[in-house]
């Protein structure tokens, strides 16, 4: 199950210039408020609409892998609402938390690819801000293997209280708790809330090299890597090009990425990394095989534009 | 300057199963009403948004060919709209129909693109079709070089009506008018409607072959094309791979296709066609150069899913 800010994308290109006439901070996610959402979309290019929204991209993934997942965020009942809901529903990810008018429109993320594949995001939340306790559907919190949670929504102190809330149930009922830092900015902005989350709730926890250095606030990769495997339980570090590293208190497992032709598009990269973990850990496989899954996910969706997978992951598995 | 009916696309893969299940004519154009198009997209798999709408997409190719073009359609404020205002905006085609509170939402096209490339559209036409003679902006048309208009406006007795006087005005300043015939169902529903506007009306007409033997129900591409010619001023005529034929009074043109590597969505090429073709007749070159530009610009658009240009076509442009 994946709570999260849920998100419509508005992706569209612009080369490093256009990052430095609008002040905008390459590679990171920006909250913005509408006057500048609307700004900034007047200054863009011609764009494109899919579905995006971290956590919704990783159920995504998961059911595209063949697993189940269940997906929780708001959305409005306008016509960003709709696309979103129905993309969840065509690739059979049930959604709570649309169909209704809710007055505030759905959220959109305005995102920026450079000729360097890489997305810079500005996100406005719009009704997916309002997300908090009474969203959380306790039952399927409860019979959900893993509870995965993004680590955007440490925004807004509303779905922090449903973050807890939800975590709580899950371990009440024996469940895996797991969240994804997100964004290093992110993590600057709450570290303090970030860190005694990961100590006290999460057991599984995902990130880039630069999220978990921030969240630790060390310079050295191997120090965060340290760090983080005296509070958690296990931790599934991202690193680009360099693959990723599984961190237990056992042991430190690096795996290979999966190499790609072309690079195209990096939104959706963590997202669909942590959807083949998730899938790997929930059927059954070793920590390799899991960064793996994750490794063959990421690779699918940095190779077009868009943040979630265009063909079923589950053709790209070889058995294992 | 364009008119036509302004249409967001909606665009899914599926296989041709998916269309013989839902009663899909291969290839086709079909007007749904509100409830069939709600179903169509519940069945469909997860789906991209882009701005479409046929002589919309021909404008945005003019712009991007380094032409300038105008467009009206008429769109809701709603998001929609909205994204349809937007991406003409974004490439420098003003428009005229935005803006306006209607209460009926912004039309959309649901396209289905199969395996082979075809694309099979169901469009629901919302507040496009409200497209009356009021819409049209009468100083505009007069002073632009060429009207091109999009056959799917004679589904709706207000935009016929619009046509014709938006044709008046055009010819009483000694513009060019131009009409894509746009589909062979659409001209089957409006044979004797089309044939005496291209009698009366056309200067250049726009179609492919199949449209064309509609047009004059003959079954020989060679019987429509001595039809036209006797009743027309000039016509081109697209024949998929095998490029085009440029039809005068004084000859019969043939102009190869630009080869494509691989055809992944033809949606769009007709209007990409007819945008290449616009901006060499009203930039001066000979009909060849003009035939050859709308190869060009079409085999662009038929390189990616979408129906508008992902390149700037004038570098696609060779000195001629």
């Amino acid at each position: 199950m994946g709570i999260g800010n849920a998100l419509v994308d508005v992706i569209a290109h612009a080369d490093d210039d256009f990052l430095d006439e609008n002040a905008l901070v390459k590679g990171a996610m920006t909250l913005v408020e509408t006057e500048r959402a609307v700004e900034l979309y007047a200054s863009l290019d011609a764009a494109v609409e899919m579905s995006g929204g971290s956590a919704a991209n990783t159920m995504c993934g998961v059911a595209s892998l063949g697993g189940k997942a269940v997906y929780i965020g708001k959305v409005n009942d306008d016509e960003l609402g709709q696309v979103f809901g129905h993309d969840l529903k065509a690739v059979g990810v049930p959604f709570r938390g649309g169909g209704l008018d809710h007055g505030t429109p759905t959220g959109r993320c305005v995102i920026v690819v450079t000729p360097d594949a890489e997305r810079t995001m500005n996100t406005y939340l719009g009704v997916s801000s309002f997300l908090g306790v009474d969203d959380v559907d306790d039952e399927s919190v409860a019979s959900a293997k893993v509870l995965y949670m993004e680590g955007y929504l440490f925004d807004r102190p509303d779905a922090k209280a449903a973050f807890r809330h939800a975590a709580k149930i899950a371990h009440r009922h024996g469940r895996t708790v797991s969240l994804t830092l997100s964004d290093s900015f992110c993590v600057d902005r709450h570290r303090l809330d970030f860190r005694s989350l990961v100590r006290d709730h999460v057991d599984l926890l995902f990130g880039n090299a630069d999220e978990l250095r921030a969240l630790y606030q060390v310079d050295r990769f191997d120090d965060a890597v340290a760090a983080v495997r005296s509070e958690c339980a296990m931790a599934a570090v991202t690193r680009g090009a360099e693959g990723c590293v599984v961190v237990t208190p056992d042991a430190v497992l690096e795996v290979p990425a999966v190499p790609v032709e072309r690079v195209v598009d990096t939104t959706g990269a963590g997202d669909l990394f942590a959807a083949g973990f998730l899938f790997g850990l929930t059927s059954g496989r070793d920590l390799a095989a899991c960064g793996h899954i994750g490794s063959v996910a990421a690779a699918e969706v940095i190779s077009h534009v868009g943040p979630r997978p265009l063909v079923e992951l589950r053709t790209l598995l070889t058995d294992d």
